[in-house]
Formats: C-alpha cells, sequence, structure tokens
C-alpha cells in the first residue's frame, strides 16, 4: 500500500463508540439524547420528501443559517451548516493547519482531534489537564508552527467547564485561532457564542445531536467571523448538508418547548444519578454535559464495563496511558431515561456488590 | 487572514451551479433526474424516522453495502459510503494526495478535482482531451509526484464515454490509482465496475443523485479493493452517511423496476432532444449521460443562457479558457422531462430566431 500517503497508513484511524444496530439494549455509550426529537422534525422531513429529493439542497443551508443567526443573535454571515459537527471539524482542521504544522488539544478531551491532525499530517500537541480538570499554563506557550488550538467545553470525559472569562484569556494568549467545541454547552450553565463578535480568533462549534436528540440526522454548525466562514466555505464540500437535515434543523430550532422540557428532564436525571453512583463507590466528576464520568481507582473498570455490555448495557469504557488522575481510566456514562438509569444502577449494585 | 492556508486563501473555491430554491423553473444545469425517486424511499425514511433520530447511524452503513454487493456482484468489503460523491471524491484524494504531490484530471472535466488538489496544496495537471473527446498519451505519461488520477465516465461536460478495454489499458500504464468516476454510468451501455476485480488500481465512483433521483438526500459510494477501503475507512468522517440516507439508498437499490423505467425514459428524451437541438443549429456531441453539450461556434451562447435564465430556465453554460473544440463554450443541458424540453426548445427557437 506504498501509494498511501505514509501518515494515513501509519494511523490507526477514530474508532466512534460502539452503534450496535439491532437487537434491545440500553445506550449510555456515546451521549446521544434518549428521547425522539420533536415531532416537528418528521413533519417537516415529510414535506420535503413530498416536494422531492431529486433536486440538490442549497449549498449553504440558508434556511437554518436564518434561523441560528436569529436564535444566537448573530447576523446569518457568522453562520457555516456541516454535516455533523465532525464535518465542521474536519473543515476547520483543513483550512488552518498544513503538512508539518501544529494543532494543539487538551488532553484527555476528544480523541479526534488528534486523528484530525494525523489526516492532515500535521503534529498534534496534547496538553494535560491539571488534576482539577483546569487548563496549564503550557496550553497557552508559544509553539512553532502552531496553527490551531481545539477546546471542548464543556470538555469530554470530564464533563467540566471552564468559565468564559477563562477562554477569552486562552483566546488572547493564544497566537491562533481557539475552537471552543460546545457539543454539550446545551446542558450547560453558560456558553461562549457571544464571545465571537469580540474576538474573531474564537470560533464556536456546536452539533444537533446531542442536545436535540438527532445524531441520526448528522448536522452541526459553527459560528465564526464572516471572514472565516468564506474560506471554510472553500473547504467544505458543496452539497454537505442533505435537504432533509436542513429543514430538519430548521424545525428543531422552532420547537422551543420541546427543547426546554428535554433539557430539564435529562439534567434531572443528571443530577439524581450523581449520588447513587457515589453510593456505589464511584468516584464523579461534577458535569454540565450529558454524561457523567466516573472514576474508581481501587477496582478494575474494564471488567464492569464488560459484563454490562454482555447484558446489552452499553456504556464507555476509556482508558488514558497518559492521565494523572486515578488509576488512567474510567467510565462515561451518558444521561439516559430514568428506566434506563434504574436499571444501570441496579445490575452496576449486583456487579459492585 | 494570513493564518488561514495560503493554499486555501488564493483559491477561488469551487462554484457548484445554480440551485434556486423557491418559485417555478425549469432546472436542466446540474443534471438532476427530473423524477421523484422511487416511493420506496419515502416509506423507509418515514420508518426510520418513527424508530428515532435520536440515535447515531450505523458508521459503515452495512445495510446499503451488502445491497450494493448484491447488485455488483462483489464481496461487501469492497463497497464504502459517502455523503455524496464529492465526500468519496474528497477522502480518495486525502487518502491519496499529498502537499507539493501530484494529481491529473482531463480537461474539460470535472472542475472539482481541481479544486480538491488545491485544498490538499497539491499539484493538478490537466490533460486536454483530443477534438474527438479521446485521452492523448500525454495522459499516462510519468511525472513527478503523480499520486492519483482522475476520469469521469462518461465524461461532464461531453457525455462521452472511454471503453472499457480503453481504461483497463490507462490503469495498465499508470504508476498511481486510476479513480473511474462514474457518476453517469447508469445513462451508459456500459460501465467498468467488475474491473475494480481485475485491477486493484482500478477505483470506481458512484452517487445515486443523478440516476436514483436522490440529489437532495446526498448519498454516493465507492468501488474498490478492501485494501483501498481500509485506508479509505480511516479518513472518511466516522458518521458520514446519516441513518435517512442509509435506508433511502438500500430503498432505492431494491426498486428495480422504477431504476429501468426511468432510465428508459431519460435515454428516450435524450435522444429525442438531439435532432430538435441540431435543427436549432448548435453541434450536439453523442452522449450516454443524462445531458447534451451543445456548442454553436459561430455565435455567442452567454447571452442566450443569459436570457433563459431570467425566465427561470436554468442551463449550464461553461466557458473554457483552454479548450481546443468550438469558440471554447458551451451550454450543457440537462435531460429534463418531456414538458419541460418542449418548453425549453420552443423558447430557444424564438430566441435563436
Amino acid at each position: 500500500m506504498s501509494v498511501v500517503r505514509n501518515n494515513i497508513a501509519v494511523m490507526p484511524g477514530y474508532v466512534p463508540g460502539e452503534q450496535p444496530q439491532s437487537g434491545r439494549f440500553i445506550k449510555l455509550n456515546t451521549n446521544e439524547c434518549p428521547y425522539l426529537p420533536s415531532p416537528r422534525i418528521a413533519e417537516a422531513c415529510l414535506e420535503k420528501i413530498r416536494q422531492g429529493l431529486n433536486r440538490y439542497p442549497d449549498p449553504m443551508g440558508n434556511l437554518f443559517r436564518r434561523a441560528a443567526a436569529e436564535k444566537f443573535g448573530v447576523p446569518m454571515e457568522f453562520i457555516l451548516t456541516g454535516n455533523g459537527s465532525d464535518d465542521i471539524l474536519t473543515i476547520l482542521t483543513r483550512t488552518f493547519v498544513g503538512e508539518g504544522e501544529t494543532l494543539r488539544l487538551p488532553y484527555p478531551s476528544y480523541i479526534l482531534y488528534k486523528s484530525l491532525a494525523q489526516l492532515q499530517n500535521a503534529r498534534s500537541e496534547e496538553i494535560l489537564f491539571d488534576e482539577n480538570w483546569r487548563l496549564t499554563p503550557e496550553f497557552t506557550a508559544p509553539t512553532p508552527g502552531l496553527k490551531l488550538v481545539y477546546l471542548p467545553n464543556p470538555n469530554s470525559p470530564s464533563g467540566t467547564v471552564l468559565s468564559r472569562q477563562e477562554i477569552l484569556a486562552v483566546a488572547d494568549a493564544l497566537p491562533c485561532p481557539l475552537v471552543v467545541d460546545e457539543a454539550y454547552a446545551d446542558f450547560a450553565e453558560e456558553n461562549c457564542v457571544d464571545l465571537v463578535l469580540q474576538n474573531r480568533n474564537i470560533i464556536v462549534t456546536r452539533t444537533l445531536s446531542k442536545s436535540y436528540g438527532l445524531a441520526g440526522l448528522r448536522f452541526g454548525f459553527v459560528i465564526a467571523h464572516p471572514d472565516w466562514i468564506q474560506e471554510f466555505v472553500k473547504v467544505k464540500d458543496s452539497y454537505n448538508c442533505d435537504a432533509l437535515s436542513i429543514v430538519a434543523a430548521t424545525a428543531a430550532f422552532s420547537d422551543e418547548s420541546w427543547f426546554v422540557e428535554t433539557m430539564a428532564k435529562m439534567k434531572k436525571t443528571r443530577e439524581a444519578m450523581v449520588p447513587q453512583l457515589e453510593k456505589l463507590g464511584f468516584h464523579v466528576t461534577p458535569s454540565q454535559a450529558n454524561f457523567l464520568w466516573c472514576t474508581m481507582p481501587q477496582r478494575p473498570l474494564r471488567p464492569i464495563y464488560q459484563t454490562l455490555r454482555e447484558e446489552n448495557i452499553f456504556v464507555r469504557y476509556m482508558p488514558y496511558d497518559r492521565w494523572p488522575y486515578g488509576n488512567g481510566e474510567g467510565l462515561r456514562i451518558s444521561v439516559g431515561t430514568d428506566e434506563e438509569v434504574e436499571i444501570l444502577m441496579k445490575r452496576l449494585g449486583e456487579i459492585l456488590s
């Protein structure tokens, strides 16, 4: 396979969480919304199918851009749609980071950022969080060829957040754009969208996969200065968002009551999960996302994950080789329905007893 | 904008055909199918929406891979799905072509290939077709850093085809993989899918946008040796195809009678268009695609395109700066419904009289 680029040939490739396609299971491993999305989404898709899928979609997804602009109080020229926020992250990386240049990310965080650097044959620099999941000065230190910095906020797997003030300070200290990946921001107390208007080096990415219950649809977007957006448009595939996802995402934004109720329900479940997990012996990091990071240094966690998996209960087992906390591994458990959580806790209690 | 990669900053960006989003129009500019897709597609989407879009799709789209494998008589490991064939072309380019390396394409053909090279900060080499739209020996000549060759077959804008024997000879002569872009192959008399089994340097790409009436859905795929597919999987976004497009594309493949009837109807319309256009004074290149390449050296074509456009009749005006045929411009007219074609011919007759 010598004709394949060497950076591709040697890379292991990003491995997404398991997505079982049939059978009954409790799925708490990839931070999906456990509830069906707003019924307006089905209506919007139906109407679009009736009109006909034989025509190309709007390359810019302007219907959604207008809705997002109104929602976030920015001009629509600040918005660009993507085929999931993974597509957006790919576009950003390709825009800013060339071969041999450097992309920075915190560790532990979203492993995909590193794969995106590898695909560009670029360097990636993983900067360890401190033991309280805060950034160290190393995160803003200059380094040759630094072109882009990723910062998920809330972070995964920890669910922890940095304040808006901290984000602004990081952006001010960096010589390059800072991408604040807000995949989980709808579950948090605050977000950084309006900071994009204050500092053009702040770029915010969003997804509808988590808080809008649309992981199956693939829809994300970026909020950034229009000068950046113009460049991203060159990099994206012309028709990166299909006609159904554009109308469905727009419909999702129109149903504020579904959103408010679902967020309230999921946050309530999240807070109820914490004492139950602690009672079982886990250390649970305070989370502002739709998952909980659970560690238990005195006991290996892989067997627990395995036992649950054999019973079609999926949680995410995450080992970290360069991790200063606990013994470098943890379970990341998504917020499910109350019924799912009850079954999980019962089985965990039996396994751990 | 100095932090944007220079290859991106200086490139103009690929400009897709116009996609008007409202109003009534006759749209013969981007080679869509003028007919609604199989009704099975709506059924499949509905069922999937009912099951819930809140879960991630199968990252590999195995439901479709199995259907495609059966249809084409190859193992499913030879198939990879994409978010339109543009996504597939992006994946292939990123797998094989690094900065400063070379991507080859014929000219005139699909302009996007050149943009894909620019995005990689790679060189692109456009090799002119001869005046009969055949390849010259230059197309297989060695050149330093040649990593990938694109060859649309049928070609656009000409609608012309190279034979399977010619394709095999080109692949044998090249030091790198040859991508046969078969976006329009369903309208042609033969295709190259089975050649993938004979020569692993032949990679075939397909789309459901044209012959299956699914441009709005974004679904394409590649047929290639499993060793290549494994590398492409590393490069693609994990969930590049959404849950609706996977079931819809699979449903499209299941409705053979829709496909056979639609292809017959469109080929019949295509053949009926040729003498009408010739009578109007156009030179029409014999086409095996769902469009016709129409030139008229004695008369500038841009005003004709403009006049039609003002009346909401869209055809594609294509000027070529390095083109040895006619005066370097032509109209590429998609095969529409018989009613659309009748209106077009009537207006063209009036404009040209």
